[in-house]
């Protein structure tokens, strides 16, 4: 039966969207019912309740629990009353919280972040922060380096009152100059301090004010990787040496870089890749310099590269300090390392802190995953499709080039922006949707369920709209 | 029948939640079942085909379509294909962008928005961006007028190479010196864009770098308003005057004020207060200096102080260029002026655009405050609540002072924090969820269906725990 949205539940529905139907039946059967209200509180302990303690233990060791104020029983919680786990019924003067994660999360929380986020896990993370959307994950992620750094400098000391009186007015030493390294044809998101480390379409970036963070040049190598070894060695080598000297100059100029973040994979920026020494190395200066090392999974994470994270193709125990993720995870959020809790509540908030319900619906992803071994099966239409790719761009060595990937995430050139938009829209025609990254290159995104018969039918209507554009 | 979750369809999952069920129930249905698969694409129309031309008109009206592909029919689209509203079969080598609102909207997106946001739309506005959450409203915001401001200024000239270029490397041109004017109590979000506007807690803000913009003064009334006219006229027209001063040094410093981002109440801040006079005059200083007036509602929008908006109050038929909201309208979003329209696609821009399901609640949420007055029973809930708090403190003046409100969107402040801290505790333990905000203040934000019996229960139950704790 469709869950009826009488007005008292109107301000419970995000919550109850977890386990009840919702949507476009219930508008039909939408009208008004007999009220159903209590009469009153009624509490049977002081609050939070040994339940709601206990569950804010277990959460603990996930997240920073400050903020909670206990756990809610949303199934028997109506109209302006909240009960919560330990059977206390509690008026509600204070609706605008009701929607946080953050504050007023639902029993199964912690249950359901453990057998969904955490059952993912990068190596060395055991703590997972959800947020709404992959710009805010970043963001969050940022403001928990800062923290971080600014709590390392600082040591056992509290902020001083002249740090807490220039904050509210923007201002050093309060809100210090700090800064995070980011690359060029980066992308982490949209708003202001996402926007500020991404670097790969100018359209993005225009006539919005931005910060003085250093910007090091991505390696660019060339493709077949293991046929320009020497090569891509030494441009990595170069980039690398760069990243160095950025942290030295900005250090010197008074903004130390407290953070570096970089995809594993720059997408947007136009699939380029790097080889697993480069990231090593690049975590180690990282480490050798104080800065935290963020890979930002927003793109790469879920399974596209044939490893649910494509950091794991690194071979590496430690591989960074905060992971972020967010689309094919349904919801965002980033994993850290202890170090990296911000030392009190509301330090990183806000109303919502993720969905719930998109977390079940992760777990039922995850379920499938695993049961149908699509990280195989991405292996194997990946090796099919970019060994389809090299066939098409030795028998159009005009158009095309520089065929490249990992898993089913792959890319390929075309001669140039007219010419890959021209095979964009062809390909859109003939009832293939493909999708453009970086100055003009194609990109591959299909889903993990793009079996090598898939790749088959693909490519044959791939050679159709190349033989017609030729 | 609960939609399983068939792994063809996970990535399809945001938008199907759109009609149908899913969630709790669906865990235990989740099995393998036989997989359907269509044999390849099938195309009736190029595409975008002649419906989605004429849906992109008319979401045209609403929003910029420029990243649209086409309007899809998520019903009929299953595994590795996409069903158009114009019958063509489409193969998705691209999933990333599915769950886009911004690219591959459902059919009855336009409808909906029309029904649910636009209905409600502020004097004035015709054109809403749907965004995820209330601080993404207002990163994106600040965007737009950024984007505005710099095309007015360059008028019909396209940007140079050197804007380009620059902004590539967040150094101006490209990425200008502009600001943001906010007030001193103000809280409009928390990720760093919107954190140099937000100025209610030195914890949301220690140790984040942040922008050098203008922070005015908010003014700081005696209450009851209508018993200190004069004292707060006079100080209403100090901080206007400060503003005007911040404005013309800020445009001297070579960081001009391309917006004023201000809310009808400070919230977060400590439920403060202005006069209907006070936001007429700052909406003319605005209008005067060439600043977009930017109304954050993401706390007093939805119907808490009596009318839909808060800004209703003033009186105004041209109240604003951009109204952001978030929470009580159950996602986010912000209104604006036809001029303040990106004037190309993807400048404003992220994977989801908001959450499509959510918008379908909001057109029932609203249905129901139109079926049932609730915007009256709330103006009558707020009268008695204000009533007794104005009896509470005469009753005890050595613990409540300031109380205040419009509608249920009320306020009172107790001795000091200690004083705050321990009465919210001692009501939390008697069954009554109460908030605070600002240093001192005890804030109220009931549902829309707290009526005046339930007026009357809280005040009873806040009256002991005020007797015991004198």
């Amino acid at each position: 039966s469709c869950h009826s949205l009488v007005v008292e539940d109107i301000f419970l529905q995000r919550e109850q969207n977890l386990g009840r139907e919702g949507g476009r039946e219930c508008k039909a059967a939408a009208k008004p019912q007999v009220e159903f209200d209590y009469d009153g509180p009624s509490m049977k302990t002081t609050v939070p309740g040994p339940r709601s303690k206990e569950l804010m233990k277990q959460l603990g060791q996930i997240q920073n629990t400050g903020a909670i104020n206990f756990f809610c029983n949303y199934e028997e919680s109506k109209g302006n009353y909240l009960v919560d786990v330990d059977g206390n019924r509690i008026y509600l003067c204070n609706h605008f919280s009701l929607d946080s994660l953050g504050i007023l999360p639902p029993e199964n929380f912690p249950d359901k972040i453990t057998e969904s986020l955490l059952s993912v896990a990068p190596s060395g993370m055991t703590r997972v922060q959800t947020m709404s959307c992959g710009a805010c994950s970043n963001e969050n992620a940022y403001k928990a380096i800062f923290i971080w750094y600014r709590n390392k400098e600082r040591g056992q000391n509290t902020p001083t009152n002249e740090e807490l009186n220039t904050s509210m007015i923007n201002q050093a030493p309060g809100c210090p100059e700090l800064s995070i390294l980011s690359f060029m044809g980066g992308f982490h998101g949209r708003t202001l301090g996402c926007l500020a480390t991404t670097h790969s379409k100018a359209i993005h970036k225009l006539d919005i004010p931005s910060f003085d963070w250093p910007v090091a040049p991505f390696p660019r190598l060339q493709y077949p990787l293991d046929e320009f070894t020497r090569e891509n060695a030494e441009e990595e080598a170069r980039c690398l040496e760069e990243v160095e000297d950025l942290i030295v100059k900005w250090r010197q100029k008074g903004k130390p870089v407290a953070g570096i973040v970089i995809e594993p994979i720059q997408a947007e920026g136009g699939d380029n890749h790097a080889s697993p020494d480069f990231f090593r190395r690049l975590r180690n200066i990282a480490r050798k310099h104080g800065c935290a090392f963020h890979v930002d999974e927003v793109q790469t994470g879920g399974g596209g590269t044939g490893k649910f994270w494509a950091h794991e193709h690194w071979g590496m125990d430690d591989p960074a300090d905060i992971v972020s993720f967010s689309k094919k995870l349904l919801s965002g959020g980033y994993y850290h390392k202890d170090e990296l809790q911000p030392d009190k509540p509301y330090r990183i908030f806000n109303t919502w802190m993720g969905d719930p319900s998109k977390n079940l619906f992760l777990s039922e992803v995850l379920n499938v995953i695993r049961r149908e071994n699509l990280l195989e099966e991405v292996t194997r239409s990946g090796k099919a499709l970019l060994n389809g790719l090299y066939e098409l761009q030795a028998q159009y060595p005009s158009i095309l080039s520089r065929a490249r990937g990992q898993g089913t995430f792959c890319a390929i050139d075309a001669f140039d922006d007219a010419t890959r938009d021209r095979i964009l829209l062809k390909a859109r025609d003939k009832g293939v949707l493909l999708g453009g990254c970086g100055d003009r290159s194609i990109r591959f995104r299909p889903a993990l369920v793009f079996k090598e018969y898939h790749v088959n039918l693909f490519l044959n209507i791939f050679n159709d709209v190349l033989a017609q554009h030729k």
